[in-house]
C-alpha cells in the first residue's frame, strides 16, 4: 500500500487537532464542571456490548445502523450506538438496592452506521446525564436546566430547547380508540410532516369533532405554553390533559431557575421510540440543522434491566455543537500561553533547570533545540504561531 | 432474553463507576495537565480505523488480536490496538509541511482481543505523547521525564523505568553476520528467558570469543548504567557502542532533571516489533506484574506515511496504573464536597434559589425531593455516605 493510500481514514469518522481539539476538551470539560455541580456523578461503560442491549425494545438505533462484529464465541457485539440502554444495564447491576435517586453522567463516544450517502458523523462525542429515581416534575425541570446552564457555559448564547410530551399524543390515540398499528403509521405521517396524509387517516374514522379537531392542529400545537394551554379543554381523556399539565409544572420550576425563557413547546413533537413515557426534548442553535441536544423521560426502559424505576436524561452531542460555535464563529479554544526555551548542546542543562523551574510554577514550558538549519528569527514566528508568549533563548549568538 | 441476562457485559469489558470512575478520570486529568505543562497539544483519531494502519509492519499487535468488522463497502475496519501508527498518520496528512518538531498527545481507549484465558481487559484507556521530528538524546530524555513527572503526578511513588536500546542487540547480530531469521529466534528465546536455547543457538555458530561472551551475558546486562557500561569495551562495532553511548547522553540529561534517580537500564530488553529505532522502556511499580508505561524511538515509522522524521513516545495504560495504585491504596478519588438540599413540593421555587446561588459559587449541590416514606434521618445518612459535607433541609416538620 503507497504511503497516500494509507493517509485515508473510514468513512464518516475523523482526527481532531490543534486548535479544534484543545477546544473541543475545553468545552467537554467546562460542561462536565456543570454536571458535578448539580451532583451528578461520572460512570463509563465498555466501547462494545452485547447486541441485544441495543436491540429495537431498548434502543434508539436499528440494528442495520449498528456497528456489528463477533468475540471469540461467536456473540454478536456492538459498538455502543447510545448511552441510556448501556447506563439503564448499569444502574440495574450496581444500583439495583438504592432506593434514594442517582444521578450519573458520561463523556463517551457512540457509534450509528449510517448510510455514506447521509454526510453524518458515524463516530460522536456525547456528554449527558441520567437521573435516576425521581418521577416528579421537579426531576424534568432540573434535567432541562442542566442542558440550559451546560449549553450557556459551554460559550453558546443563542439556542432554544423545544419540549415536548410523549404522553399528549397517547393521550389522544386512546381516546380514538386506536390500535398500535394505526398509531404508528400516524406517527410517522405527523413527523414526516405529511398533513396530507393526517387528514385522510383522521377523516375516514369516527370520532367526536373535538377530538378530530385536536388531531388535525397537533402539526401546529407548538409556541409558548401559554399558545397551547387551552388545548386541555379540547380533549376529553385524563392522559393528554395531565401531559399538558406536566408542562405547566415544569415551566414554572423553570421560572424558579429563571431559565424559561429558553424552552418552546411543541406537543406535535413524537418519538418513533418506545423508550420515551414523558417529556422528550431537542436542543437547536444557529449553523447546524440538526439538533445539538436530545433527551426525555423513559419509565419503562429500566424494569427491563430488572429494576422498576423512572428516569430522565439527556446527551449533549458535541461535534453538532462545536460545529455549530465555530459556524457563530465563538471562540471555544482556551487562551494560549507558555514560554518557549531554545538550546543547543551546550546550554541543555540549563534549559532544563529553566524549564523545570516554570514547570514547577505550573507554567507551559517547551524545549526546543536549536537545528543548525534554521534561524533564531525562523524560531521566533514558531512562537508567535503556535501561541508562547515568551520565547528564552540560551544559544551563544557568534 | 431476561433482565438478569441483560446485566452481562463481554468478556475483557467492564464498567467503571462511583469513585473509582472519579478516581480515574481525576488521575487523567492530571496526567494531561503534565502533558500540557511540557507543550504537548492535544489529538484525538478515529475509534476505529482501515486495517492496514495497523498491519504487521507498522502496528505491535497481531491482526489475531484485533476486533474486525467491515464498512458498507465491504472494507475491513479494526477497533485501534495502538495510538501510534494512528498518530503517525495523522502527522503525515496534517504536519506534512511541519518542519520544527511535534508534540502531541491523546487521551483514548485502545482495543485487544486477547483471548479470553489471559484474563486481560480487552480496551483499556492510555494517556500517552508523541514527540515528532527531534533524533537527539534530549528528545529522549524528555520523554522519559515526562513519563516520570506523569506517575508522580498522578500519585504513583514508587516505580521504575527500565530503558533498553534496540541497537546494542542489532548492532551484535550484525558483527556476527546473523540474517534476519536468526536474529528473531535468538530475540525469542532471549525474550522467554530460554538461556539453555541462547546458549545452544549462539554456540553452534562462528564469532569472536568476546562477542560470544556479550550474547550469553546479555540476559544479565541490566542495572545502573554504571554496571553497563563497560560492555561498549567488549563489542567491536559502532552501532552497539553508539547505543550505549546514547543511553549515557540521555542517563546526563536525567540527572539535570533530577530523575535520573528512577531509570534502571537493561540492555536484555528487545521487542519483537520492527518498529522501535532506539530507545525501548517500560515502567513497573508494586502490585500488578504488567507493565504501566512502554513506549521508546521509532524513527522509520512515520515514513510509511510519507513524512521520513524521527520520533519517539510512550502510553501510559491507566487501567493498569489505577490497578497499581488501588493495590498500594494509594488515593486518587477527589475530595469530597457540596450540599444537598433536601426540599418538597410546598419549598420547591426556595430550594431551586438554594442551589443556584450555591452553583453560581461554584460549589457543587444536589436538590433531592423528600419522599413521604423516609424519613430525614434516612437523607442525613445518605449525605454522609455519599460525601455532601452539607445539608440544608427545607422541609415543615409537622
Amino acid at each position: 500500500m503507497t504511503a497516500a493510500a494509507l493517509l485515508h481514514t473510514p468513512e464518516g469518522v475523523r482526527d481532531i487537532y490543534n486548535g479544534e481539539c484543545a477546544g473541543k476538551l475545553a468545552v467537554e470539560d467546562k460542561i462536565s464542571n456543570v454536571f458535578h455541580l448539580y451532583g451528578y456523578e461520572d460512570i463509563e461503560t465498555p466501547t462494545f456490548e452485547y447486541f441485544d442491549i441495543f436491540n429495537k425494545e431498548r434502543g434508539s438505533v436499528t440494528s442495520q445502523e449498528m456497528f456489528k462484529f463477533f468475540d471469540r464465541d461467536n456473540n454478536t457485539l456492538v459498538l455502543r450506538p447510545d448511552m441510556t440502554p448501556a447506563i439503564a444495564r448499569c444502574v440495574g447491576k450496581y444500583f439495583f438496592e438504592e432506593t434514594m435517586p442517582v444521578r450519573l453522567c458520561y463523556r463517551e463516544r457512540t457509534f450509528i452506521n449510517n448510510s455514506n450517502y447521509q454526510g453524518r458523523l458515524k463516530e460522536i462525542t456525547q456528554t449527558g446525564v441520567e437521573l435516576i429515581g425521581d418521577d416528579a416534575s421537579g426531576a424534568d425541570a432540573e434535567v432541562i436546566a442542566l442542558v440550559i446552564d451546560s449549553l450557556k457555559t459551554a460559550g453558546l448564547e443563542e439556542f432554544q430547547v423545544e419540549l415536548g410530551q410523549v404522553e399528549f399524543f397517547r393521550g389522544l390515540t386512546e381516546e380514538a380508540g386506536m390500535d398500535q398499528e394505526t398509531c404508528d403509521a400516524l406517527r410517522e405521517l405527523i413527523e414526516n410532516k405529511n398533513y396530507f396524509g393526517v387528514d385522510e387517516l383522521i377523516s375516514k374514522r369516527d370520532m367526536p369533532d373535538s377530538l378530530r379537531t385536536v388531531f388535525l392542529k397537533l402539526p401546529e400545537l407548538f409556541g409558548t405554553l401559554e399558545q397551547l394551554k387551552q388545548v386541555k379543554y379540547m380533549v376529553n381523556n385524563d392522559r393528554s390533559r395531565k401531559a399538558v399539565e406536566r408542562l405547566e409544572k415544569i415551566h414554572a420550576i423553570l421560572e424558579s431557575y429563571g431559565l424559561a425563557g429558553y424552552v418552546s413547546y411543541d406537543l406535535g413533537m413524537l418519538s418513533k421510540y418506545q423508550y420515551y413515557t414523558g417529556i422528550i426534548f431537542k436542543a437547536y442553535t444557529y449553523g447546524t440543522g440538526e439538533y445539538i441536544v436530545n433527551g426525555g423521560r423513559y419509565d419503562k426502559l429500566l424494569i427491563q434491566f430488572g429494576k422498576d424505576v423512572p428516569a430522565v436524561g439527556f446527551a449533549i452531542i458535541v461535534d453538532q455543537l462545536m460545529l455549530a460555535m465555530s459556524r457563530q464563529k465563538l471562540d471555544t479554544e482556551p487562551e494560549k500561553s507558555g514560554t518557549m526555551v531554545l538550546y543547543d548542546s551546550s546550554s541543555q542543562d540549563k534549559a532544563v533547570k529553566l524549564v523545570l523551574e516554570l514547570r514547577k510554577k505550573h507554567k507551559k514550558a517547551v524545549l526546543i533545540r536549536k537545528s543548525s538549519k534554521k534561524t533564531i528569527g525562523d524560531y521566533e514566528n514558531y512562537a508567535r504561531q503556535k501561541g508562547w508568549k515568551d520565547m528564552i533563548c540560551l544559544i551563544d549568538e557568534q
